[in-house]
């Protein structure tokens, strides 16, 4: 027996091209759910993923992307307790974990060694998982957050994976009881949610960046506090010794020691930038400035509860463009650019999605 | 008007060897003491500041070094309130700071931008600091620690640098709740006083080192529950993803994303080792492993009070050997060649320091 069909659009090779695609949906089990995909967000790594460039894992043909999505319940399972039918919910960058180890059980399931990527993993039985760039999806109960009724689903959408890729590594910081001085090195999908999320938590917020076009973005459209450009020897001297934090979103080699000489003493550099070659620091910057760099990998579902609660609390709104589906080769084409400010939204449920 | 005349042993050039030398001590102001140095330990870090091999430092000859001070007190000032004529009193690292700033005020003077040197630097008025290889010393009563009655002299040395050092990181460890899985790596005069003490938390403890001669000594006498050879790619291998810390002492280049794979999740790289070369890691090691590599420098006043009282109370013992000062010389070459077990100690009281 095999589930409903999807129409989707896949990549069928490493040109990373989409095109529509129908398939078999998974079979629905008692804690499964069926969602009819609204909206789901386009990001930088699944453009990697297309292109078969990760070198953590292979690609594998038809790939259905999307790993930011945002459904309407269809349809629940006996044993689903926490949705009914009707419920708008969003699905992050896992769909499985093993439930049972240390990790699962304190909310760190997105680090567990069994966990299930959203698009170009397996379930356990050997079915392929894809994204959520297709009409409808099914997922586990565990691993679907409810959306807030007066959150517009579309705006969600990037805080599933960008969103709490930021939030997870600063909520740390959150009711520090004084106005901490924080650094976000990098203005694109992730941090420009790092930015808002920080000025919501009532931070001194600076964006850090090597294109000084970054400046008025950051300063008139994001609310930073301040600017520093990376490549400006002056700029960046008057900042040392001065943040307690930088969440480091650049997924490419850059100089550390640049970054951490802006730390105060116990500053953290928030590592969520995957660079592919290795980073270097200078040992003594680390041991004299009790300066610590710390990885986070996205977010738990707890996280990501977390944060679409404080976003609605905050009243905070995202940069996104919303496309249609017919625009999704164009709208990666951009990305390849960093030509988008600050991240594309399919609106699935408003495209025609079948072949033409 | 000057001090009372010291006899001590200091190094006159870049050659490092050390031979009789008389000084003045700064003269004792009201928060000042006068010790009858007893003991002092002896450190790598002394032999490249002797040589003037230290990039971060000039060195300025002559040059007495020492800071692991132990001595009696023989006169205290005015304002001295801890501390009486007789006590044993120690001495580490640092003899001053501003005393002002935030982290003086957070028991991390440590890290002050104006922390004083206790050798090879400069007093606010300009007179040079000069360290414990010496028949007395001047101190500031805030950057003197009382050394506890059943605790030997000889003993107390050590810990005054080595032992804070280890023990500053790891008391974020203490009192966890469970037996954590701790890595040593590096058996140095850190590395052995790290096992001691984290043995003493009641941790599992690891000694990880790339010389099998180590095995014995880590297994038998320092009672260290398990040694992982660093170039046994299977026994590496098999302690993958378990320990929750790695104490790391080494000062020199070593590949970090070695050791970075033996952390669990949220496991920590505690960095007091301060290798002169760029040290290099994978960034999606540390993302996705929610790992975190934290520098940390010796430790605070408070540490060493915490570390000396922890140290008595678990009727603890470091492995010293014990010389007079005409051996100094010949301690130092065998420091070079890693030919000791752990920490030469030199009695300075049962030494003849003068002229022969």
């Amino acid at each position: 027996m095999v589930g409903i069909i999807a129409n989707a659009w896949a990549a069928r090779d490493s040109s990373g091209h989409l095109s529509p695609y129908s398939f078999h949906l998974r079979e629905t089990g008692p804690d499964d759910m069926v969602l009819r995909v609204l909206y789901c967000g386009v990001d930088h790594t699944d453009l990697h993923q297309l292109k078969g460039e990760l070198a953590s894992s292979n690609t594998n043909y038809p790939l259905v992307p999307g790993h930011e999505v945002v459904g309407e319940v269809v349809q629940v399972g006996s044993e689903v307790k926490n949705f009914k039918v009707g419920d708008t919910v969003g699905v992050g960058g896992i769909v499985g974990s093993c439930g049972e180890c240390i990790l699962c059980n304190s909310n760190l399931e997105q680090y567990c060694n069994n966990r299930i990527m959203t698009y170009n993993h397996f379930y356990k039985d050997g079915t392929p998982t894809q994204g959520g760039f297709s009409s409808a999806m099914v997922v586990h109960q565990s691993f679907a957050v409810k959306i807030p009724d007066n959150l517009a689903p579309e705006q969600a959408a990037p805080l599933l994976c960008a969103g709490v890729t930021a939030y997870s590594p600063l909520k740390q910081f959150m009711d520090s009881g004084k106005v901490l001085r924080g650094g976000i090195l990098g203005l694109g999908g992730v941090g420009h949610l790092g930015v808002i999320i920080a000025k919501a938590m009532g931070h001194h917020v600076t964006v850090i960046s090597s294109s000084d076009k970054k400046r008025e973005e950051a300063m008139e459209h994001l609310n930073a506090d301040a600017f520093l450009l990376s490549s400006n020897e002056a700029e960046m001297k008057q900042t040392i010794n001065s943040l307690d934090y930088i969440l480091d979103t650049v997924p490419a080699f850059h100089p550390l020691e640049l970054y951490l000489s802006l730390l105060k003493t116990e500053g953290k550099l928030l590592l969520v930038g995957a660079a592919p070659k290795p980073l270097q620091f200078i040992a003594s910057d680390m041991i004299l400035g009790k300066k610590a760099i710390m990885g986070s990998y996205i977010g738990s579902m707890k996280d990501m509860e977390e944060l679409l609660n404080f976003w609605v609390e905050n009243g905070l709104t995202s940069m996104i463009e919303v496309v249609k589906m017919d625009y999704v080769n164009k709208a990666f084409e951009r990305i390849e650019r960093n030509d988008v400010r600050y991240r594309f939204v399919l609106d699935i449920a408003g495209s025609n999605l079948e072949l033409k």
